[in-house]
């Protein structure tokens, strides 16, 4: 999985079926203190999270569409979790909620 | 999923027979401001996208071979969606229809 | 799928049964213009193609072993389609025949 | 299978059912030296790995679920080894476990 | 696949029961004229590949797992051939066992 930091949505009208009811978030990947990385993504909402939450992101086919119990179905991100906190060894890492 | 801009079509003859029927087009992965990033990509259309049209892209065989309606071959990148228009939590984002 | 040219062959002589009476193609990623991009990559010939086509490859392993009609073998990438020409909404692409 | 180095923990409360049990493990990806590269991931934990612990982490969804005991659910990366040494020909590794 | 130079070993005390038989080889993905390219990585040998041997390696999960005999189990990479040898079309690629 990847950490990201939801920053807005996707809407298309036409899509996928099986997509319906689901919000196609925008992700941006984010490293863990918080500061960002690579490209955004486009990923399929299983735990209704929110803009500037810090979630977890599935980046595999199978994981994303039975994470949002979708099995068979054209999906491969999905956000499966909302990150409350993260303990990093060295104590660096800042609460990622505080940065949103 | 990534965002892409479909910038063209790629015509092969000689190709997998489960692919007729669908057209193989050219996408230019984009940020959510509409800038171009990465490589030019080739995927199976879902959804009769066409040139300039701002879309959603699948990079997952599973997820794309479903999208397109033809489990089961050899498949890996699909468009599945046409994007309306992106919403970014700063406003910052365009109309990604207007950037054609 | 991606779009590249085949550059030349890798022979193993110690390689996995399910492998045999099929090329084993040295595949250069390209630009739609022609011009090189990445790393080279060994996909399995589905198609016939010789060395200077320009070639779809998928790079999906579900997506490649089925391409090549062998589901369920060990192949992660696959040559399934030899491109005609490349169709670009600027008409900037040279017909890529020609740059081999 | 990449090489990574366990440096912390995301806790998240809200998450998929089947994660339950399961930390989620901050890992570094490292080069056989030791030296870090790329960028954290986070995996399901499937040994009991601990933090400064290095390890092999799957990065594929199959094969993540497969390895944490829960097939068919939404885990792309996992843990599923704790690395005792690393052999490297020309005997310039070392003992990556005393890198900690 | 992509192509390696087998330089080490990995070894793991504590891993998947699945994977025991079969060592963790280390192999740097190399260029066909044998320069190295990109990060170490770890791969499950299904062909009794040696140190200095330059391999095909399947990235891929499923093709991975099948490889190595061992399906359904967590297994991303997997040395499923030896390469005897690289030819390239211009003729610029030395015989790779040369290289070791």
């Amino acid at each position: 999985m990847i950490i990201a930091r939801v920053i807005g949505e996707a809407v298309a009208t036409q899509k996928d079926e099986r997509h319906r009811g689901r919000k196609a978030l925008l992700v941006q990947p984010v490293n863990p203190d918080g500061s960002e990385r690579g490209t955004t993504l486009v990923a399929l909402d299983a735990v209704d999270a929110g803009t500037g939450d810090l979630v977890l992101v599935v980046t595999d086919g199978f994981a994303a569409s039975t994470g949002v119990g979708r099995p068979q179905s054209s999906i491969d991100m999905a956000v499966i979790g909302v990150i409350d906190h993260i303990d990093v060894a060295d104590g660096s890492a800042p609460n990622p909620r505080l940065d949103g």
